[in-house]
């Protein structure tokens, strides 16, 4: 990878040192571009015109990202946001009182309290997959809670792969072998992964899985996508239809369509996803075994740097560790080395205790800040990171002593 | 109203004729700026540090849309299209078997295909008011509905102000009336009325509206909103949330927002908001009184210079007519035209029957050309269209004689 090139065809990198690319990274000149290109095509001669003349490039979005992550463009639903792609999956299945679903310690809070409301509304339990001592969801427990349930009451395996609040990266694919074994349906929530590291839909062996573009993509705010199994298309129903997943064909009847387009509907920003077509065929060039592989190197370097410091806490778990990397520093409140950060140019985001409350109660945590990384960052800045880290410790400790 | 002025800041005047306004409306200069302003500082800052340094001006857009309709900021909820904010309000609403929910004969597919899921899924009956005679929802027969529903199973009004296929505007503060009069809850789809029309939603007396910002109010695509009366707000709850509408309090519970941004999700694109907040500035501005009269005077002109040519046959129905004009030509395929004007530097869009299939099959009519002016329209540019309209079916004419 030359990291030279690549920061010189992101803007963003002359500017700012960004350790906030869980948060939305950094978009590549190829994405503005390509979100620009349409734009001005739009501005100049009219928003359906617009679409009239990119309809081939729009359509292609489906074949990049499904061979992104390995699955078919009849696959592939795309929509605003993970938190969209994820709703709509979710709430398309259907449950009994009594059904199980089955989550780990590290869910994400849009996620449980979306499990928390079918409890209520559904009477459906929640049952939470213990973490092995690495601090990854437990394989081992898993499979004990899927043999010893004779009445098949566990209806869904849904999990986060790469949860908001650190390095872990939880082991899906072996989820997705018991998944399998056990025929439970099995919902992947791969907003931090996509685009991290190699996300394989076969291989895992997930029947859905949810992702956005703003984040380890490179893509513009406000996309996202969806992947259902085509096996279980056909019996998924969303929730809500608007005229281009449904065709009105008399009075009293509507068709649904067949493909995963049906969870999405008609209006939508097309610059915006041009930006994200761009994007992934930018993460496809480059490869997503060399981006993660790059990842990997910068976050250890970094959780090594930082844990050199006096009164630094790095918190990430996990037998494998991604690009988040989770501090605190002993005394110190988080808002306020996130905006002395911000203050040097360099951006981080915060990790409060409700976006994964089960896993930062468990470990006592309330508030932490991550600094994530990408290829695009460099050695020289993990150093600035942490230089500056340790200045904010040293007028702290001043200030406290004077 | 500076009509050169007004075109000189909108760059697609310059180089098309654009009759497409109720499909998507060219954006005019303030609108492009406040967009690539923000998305400037995205790109050299970082998505979540542009939104913190635009903060103010990101939740300035709630007290602009609600100065826009005449509602409360805590009544608005920013979304990614008048779809999203339909669904979200229709199916927050809880009905039992048997409950009956009363629309108009032009109402758009979307809301249609909902109706019917509903009643397919939880027995709701579906009650379609008739047409005055001049084509417009009766309001005599409306309040017979009401007056002769003894045992209150009428639980929604829910119609489209002016729908999709024509000129039609529907008597929304007259149904109001109504809706108070009998205690009914009344949804209003003001997809094309917003931005072209002055809306007070309490003159209508809407208990929830959604728009688009797209079409007549001139923003970027991906954009729309929601309104909520806020008496309703405390009793209705959104099906799907996520960690912005509710907060996760303990492992248990979740506490749900009590304004109407609990409808929204916290990912959005924000350089899209920055723009439709640009938009109603801008609309503000020009007056929604002058924009009203002048889309009206440029749509009357259009239907009449129309019905002047031979074969052109103006559509349009109601007591009030807006900046919608739909029409056939005979013997020529609605595609067929829209292509050869489109060819000439002229945009229009088309009317399929399913789009509104009650109404189209009513009136036994398949396809429509539609030709919606906005006030950035000239006389000319009507004379020009017109004009190739005429030169299209002599042409044809000819063809087919030769």
């Amino acid at each position: 990878m030359n990291i030279e090139k690549l920061r010189s065809e992101t803007p963003g990198c002359a500017h700012v040192i960004h350790f906030n690319n869980a948060g939305s990274a950094l978009m590549p000149q190829a994405v503005i571009e390509a979100q620009q290109n349409y734009l001005n095509y739009e501005i100049n001669q009219g928003g359906y015109e617009a679409v009239d003349h990119f309809r081939k490039q729009l359509n292609h979005t489906y074949q990049r990202v499904a061979q992104l992550i390995n699955a078919q463009p009849q696959e592939i639903a795309l929509l605003e946001s993970a938190t969209t792609a994820w709703v709509k999956a979710f709430f398309s299945l259907t449950f009994q009182p009594g059904d199980r679903i089955v989550t780990a310690k590290a869910e994400y809070a849009t996620n449980y309290i979306n499990y928390l409301h079918l409890a209520k509304t559904q009477q459906v339990d929640i049952e939470v997959i213990p973490n092995d001592e690495s601090g990854q969801v437990s394989i081992t427990a898993l499979e004990k809670m899927l043999a010893e349930d004779q009445q098949k009451t566990i209806k869904l395996i849904s999990i986060t792969h790469i949860p908001t609040n650190g390095g872990l990266v939880n082991p899906a694919e072996e989820v997705g072998k018991l998944a399998k074994k056990y025929g439970v349906l099995y919902l992947l929530d791969a907003c931090q992964s996509v685009g991290q590291m190699p996300i394989d839909v076969q291989k895992i062996g997930c029947d859905m899985l949810s992702a956005t573009g703003r984040k380890y993509l490179r893509a513009p705010r406000g996309t996202g996508f969806l992947y259902v199994r085509e096996s279980l298309l056909e019996t998924l129903e969303p929730r809500e239809v608007d005229m281009f997943a449904a065709e009105w064909t008399t009075t009293d009847t509507y068709e649904l369509r067949q493909d995963a387009r049906k969870f999405e509907y008609y209006e939508y920003n097309p610059a915006n996803r041009m930006g994200l077509s761009a994007a992934v065929q930018y993460a496809l060039e480059l490869g997503l075994d060399n981006i993660w592989q790059r990842i990997q190197q910068l976050g250890d370097l970094l959780r090594k740097q930082l844990a050199e410091i006096p009164n630094v806490t790095v918190q990430d778990l996990g037998q494998v560790k991604g690009g988040i990397v989770s501090f605190g520093v002993k005394g110190i409140k988080t808002e306020f080395i996130k905006q002395k950060l911000r203050e040097e140019g360099i951006n981080v985001s915060l990790i409060v205790a409700n976006g994964t409350l089960l896993d930062m109660q468990d470990r006592g945590l309330d508030h932490l800040v991550r600094a994530s990384v990408h290829y695009y960052n460099t050695e020289k800045e993990i150093e600035q990171l942490c230089g500056v880290v340790k200045k904010i410790i040293l007028v702290h400790t001043r200030i406290e002593h004077s």
